[in-house]
């Protein structure tokens, strides 16, 4: 198993005074996913659950659907490569990913996907399955973030985690934002949880990528303590997504769906 | 021109006190770059300086070498498209973007380069044609960090600017950490600027595609209020490359090469 924190030396200056010390530093792993034998893709990531992160991200990518279609999976660590055979290989979804989703009325209407498979894999979600107090939301934020104490010191490292309204289910970190949340996906789907009155709980920014993981896991509410960009925003409008920003102390933001969130 | 930020209605909670306001929201801009009339990569973005991000873009992927190579470019502002002419195409490096580079003699040394491009175009650096003092470092964080003011509200933005001993030459923002950076290797290449006495001072964490595209603008050292990672340290080293991190008030840690920081 490769460390996801190494020590390494340093020299640090404070204040006039210049020490030789040693220092936690988060690592960095590029793992590549050969699917059926062809390189598929490389993700830049945290060395540990490998596996759900594969199932994730393929799943993500709308390559496979369930963990049923996967055959086989192979990790070799050493060597930072994945080999997965799938019964059965979504051909189009293999030769549309990272492609450009381009309408042919450009200009016309709002144009939120730009992948498609986003466009095909982020569900719309239209029930309301889950609701949670204000109190609720801070209560979760704070859960997570107790949890992820470890990394505090090494820096940048993206805390996710998967709830109902009473704590946390799951939780993975990544130095990659979407990687944490391919990791919870993967896991449910290696584990078969439900997952339609779940939230998610995020400790960076809801960009674009971060909202249609989400959709795609097919959770209603999202939290994070940080801000949204204005396409996650119109991808939760359309989709159906509540997302709740900036969650501090004693203050949040709800930006859309509020009906999810009440006192 | 599309906005950088925009506002939304939001619904906020303090202290038990609900209210609906507007909020300042960054925006997120999906920009396709084709090739010679072929789909080339998807950058997903902040809209300003589109051209020089598609210009640095195609030299760090090694597909251009100088501005020089570039027949036409035509951005197409409100479909989120640049069509990018090149006298010569490097097919090479065309076909191996974003392939994973994976050497024969695995596990034996350390493989701290994962693409093919990224092993092709970031450059050793070996002289020493700048050094800084511990009190530069802070005066160049100080100075990037103010000129960063108008996006410290909505949050997640990463800064960049290329240095000098005496100043910032140039800043730019961007929700993607490597556009910010993309966008000033792309001014230089446009502007001739010589780029071998430079620093770069950024706002996130150094991580392995941050440290190298500093390498491919030709930078000796980086600055950084945050964390690096362990394969960006190993990189540095490789590649010659002074990396100071957590640069904070009056502490901050050198982590390689220090030869270029002095007293």
């Amino acid at each position: 198993m490769r460390n996801i924190v190494i020590k390494r030396p340093v020299l640090t200056y404070a204040d006039g005074v210049v020490e030789h010390r040693e220092d936690q530093v988060v690592t960095e792993y590029p793992l590549t996913i050969f699917l059926n034998e062809e390189e598929f893709a490389t993700l830049v990531c945290t060395p540990e659950h490998l596996e759900q992160l594969t199932v994730g991200f393929l799943a993500s990518e709308g390559v496979i659907t369930s963990f049923g279609d996967i055959k086989s999976l192979l990790v070799e660590e050493t060597r930072g490569l994945v080999h997965v055979e799938t019964n059965r290989v979504n051909a189009l979804s293999k030769n549309l990913h990272s492609k450009r989703y381009l309408t042919s009325c450009c200009g016309k209407s709002r144009q939120s996907f730009y992948f498609y498979n986003d466009a095909k894999t982020a569900k719309k979600i239209t029930a309301r399955r889950v609701t949670l107090t204000y109190q609720d939301c801070f209560a979760l934020m704070k859960k997570m973030q107790g949890g992820a104490d470890i990394f505090r010191e090494t820096g940048g490292v993206h805390n996710a985690a998967l709830c109902d309204a009473s704590g946390i289910i799951l939780a993975r970190m990544d130095i990659g934002r979407h990687n944490a949340l391919d990791k919870i996906y993967g896991y449910c789907l290696q584990h078969e949880i439900a997952l339609d009155d779940k939230v998610i709980v995020f400790s960076g920014r809801v960009s674009s990528e971060v909202l249609l993981k989400a959709a795609k896991i097919g959770c209603e509410i999202v939290l994070s303590k940080s801000a949204p960009t204005e396409l996650a925003l119109d991808l939760a409008e359309e989709l159906g997504i509540t997302v709740v920003g900036f969650i501090r102390n004693r203050s949040l933001n709800v930006y859309t769906h509020p009906e999810r969130i009440r006192s």
